[in-house]
């Protein structure tokens, strides 16, 4: 069972993916969508597939298919590279009890992981300002992952020690994956927020109503450049000028170390329609053009660390290296 | 007549005030915006409220009354200033008549400043890259004044003189002044332009794709701080980090010689509604909080140049006490 991430926050639907072309389209169509996420679904539907055809040739295809749903998140790569790893020197009559077999484990790795992440974030959200003002983009929380999230993990774990914390979450145009998934996630748990619109994150910034910025990724290079959410650079620089920490949050499998900076990192670029309207009501005159990339490149000098399962290291060569 | 700009993209619907409320409810509910346009919207209603009541106590009611619409746009203040400094010496029985007269000259010399602004600004537009690749935020341009705009001043001018011009619009959330407004302006002049998510500016900037950054204001300090639309501080942000000239183009009316630094500028706090849904279509989860400043402040180090109808001057002290 899949939420359907379209349909927040206003109607909770769970899909059921029967085939991988359900998967495929399922994260094409963001149905599913956090790179963490769109690893553990494409192993999912691998699984699937094997199914229907278990051969060689069957699992070449389904990897292939994946690989093409979503370009920037380097963990979709990372997952179908494991299948091809894990499954394609088996008989192929064990194939489908092993691809199942993966697609929980890695569930259960992701979840285990993101708990790690938010652990050793934690000291993050340290210091006597209460409550910790923490400011994020998008949605990096368990609707991105299995549980827990990635930038959300060290906000939910503060939240259930009882330390005080409110979360300025950034509406996320043109998804509105901020206003919508993150605000929902966060109600639902009970933690303080309050929605902005993602130009208003300087001003809350430029007047100390921020501690910390928080944020996930969708591909680390190994210089320590980033890939995100299409707004995450300006927030970065924002967070810069007025000295406010900006930390990376993700699973090592979120790093590329084949990529050498963000300016080879593929960027998505998605429908303009999704720009020029929002829920059937459009927002410019008719034939207006419009350009929709989905991510942003982070440079690395404005990261003030990045927070892995295994700790945080410097967004330089060397802190990235030291995770390989 | 006005135009009322809640109606844009979608409906060209006129109005026509008889009122000094008329012309206060106006202001307020943004059927009129722009800072010179509300300078001259607030003469305008000070004629009308004359009409009805032109005693020392009618005058200085009708200023009271309009002088708290809204707080950022000095242009605002500078009108209502003028219009008390002009009309109270004279007898009760000529204000009428002279508040008529003031509404049109304001009205005239507008047009004739943001035309010189413009002429001032063409500069920013010279070079071999063609075409000139200009990024503005929300809408100075005409609906923002009475003709030509001031960040788009330029613009027009390079267009009717055959300079190939294209504007990327950024959204400008949460009223959409940018995809709304400033699209419906550029395309009946025939303009070629993109609407992005004020989100993707800064990646526009990276990838070199924006050659110069042309923004209006709506209070300019003493030391050269701008208040604008929110969302222009990042904007700034990214052309400083990426090396693309900002320009803030703005009627000398906007300067606020009085205000020292950009920190004591007010900064107007709208309804969180204008966050949470667009056209009626909720973008949270019912129960959400949100926040809602409209404008920012961009601090003069990140400001290439401020060009009013008096030309260029640096964004420093001397350079804003140059225009005394």
């Amino acid at each position: 069972m899949v939420i359907d991430q379209t349909r927040l926050p206003h109607a909770l639907v769970l899909g059921k993916w029967t085939t991988l072309e359900d998967a495929a389209r399922g994260i094409e169509t963001m149905q599913v969508r956090g790179a963490p996420l769109i690893g553990v679904a494409a192993v999912h539907g691998v699984a699937l597939a094997l199914r229907d055809d278990a051969s060689d040739d069957g699992l070449a295809k389904a990897v292939h298919r994946l690989r093409a749903t979503r370009p920037t998140a380097v963990n979709l790569a990372w997952a179908l590279d494991r299948c091809e790893r894990e499954l394609a020197p088996l008989a192929v009559s064990e194939r489908l009890a092993a691809g199942r077999e993966l697609a929980l484990v890695v569930a259960v790795e992701d979840a285990d992981t993101c708990r790690a992440v938010g652990l050793a974030a934690l000291p993050t959200l340290s210091g006597e300002r209460r409550p910790v003002q923490v400011l994020t983009h998008c949605n990096a929380g368990w609707l991105a992952t299995v549980e827990w999230g990635t930038a959300l993990a060290p906000v939910y774990l503060a939240h259930e020690a009882g330390v005080p914390v409110h979360v300025w979450v950034s509406e996320t145009r043109p998804r509105n994956q901020g206003a919508a998934l993150t605000a929902w996630e966060l109600g639902r748990a009970g933690v303080p927020h309050t929605v902005v619109v993602d130009s208003a994150c300087g001003q809350l910034m430029r007047n100390g109503m921020v501690h910390v910025c928080l944020v996930g990724a969708d591909r680390i290079a190994a210089n320590g450049d980033v890939a995100n959410k299409v707004g995450t650079y300006l927030k970065a620089l924002a967070a810069h000028d007025c000295g406010v920490p900006f930390y990376v949050l993700a699973p090592t499998s979120t790093i590329d170390h084949d990529t050498p900076d963000g300016s080879v990192i593929p960027i998505e670029e998605r429908d303009a329609s999704e720009v020029l309207a929002l829920g059937g009501v459009a927002v410019t005159p008719s034939g207006t053009a419009a350009r929709n990339w989905a991510f942003d490149i982070t440079p690395a000098r404005l990261i003030t660390g990045i927070i892995t399962e295994r700790g945080m290291v410097p967004a330089t060569t060397e802190g990235i290296a030291s995770l390989r």
